[in-house]
């Protein structure tokens, strides 16, 4: 079991926006192989911005890359961007294997 | 639903130290009121240390804050630490709620 995590820092005030981008997005995950679930995370907020966490799960780290590098993939990413001034500094990707 | 990760920087070379303590570790978690499930997560290692998290998933960012004031909380958390050396500055506690 692989998680994959994408972390993004989002300017307070500018939350409503990046969820609502989320929510209207079209991830292409369904049916891909190895692929488990998918969620949105909101995290804590500090002076300048809100963590947020992208979070899906996988059977391994080599689905998911397998998925990283497919058509369904290229599409999910070529979406519509938040406004800028949204994402302060860039989001920080963070693979972790289950351990226990 | 509400995950919360404490984030553990391992020194290189420790990580089967940190990990056979939480192996042996009773969590003390099954059968708490909203809990869903436990896991240990082993994320990137860079020049100094390897990214660990704890990950458990709760009904509630209530349930979750019931159980830190449990009294089965404070038995899991009195049990036996890793050697001197082995963690890499403090744990980062980040708790998510799940926005989709």
């Amino acid at each position: 079991m692989f998680i994959a995590m994408n972390r993004f820092r989002i300017a307070v005030g500018r939350e409503s926006v990046f969820e609502e981008l989320w929510r209207r997005r079209d991830s292409q995950l369904e049916g891909v192989s190895g692929f488990r679930e998918f969620h949105l995370l909101r995290g804590p907020t500090d002076e300048e911005a809100t963590l947020f966490a992208s979070h899906s799960v996988w059977d391994s780290r080599q689905a998911f890359e397998a998925w990283t590098e497919s058509e369904a993939f290229r599409k999910a990413h070529a979406q519509s961007r938040a406004p800028e001034g949204t994402y302060l500094g860039h989001p920080e990707f963070e693979g972790f294997e289950v351990v226990l």
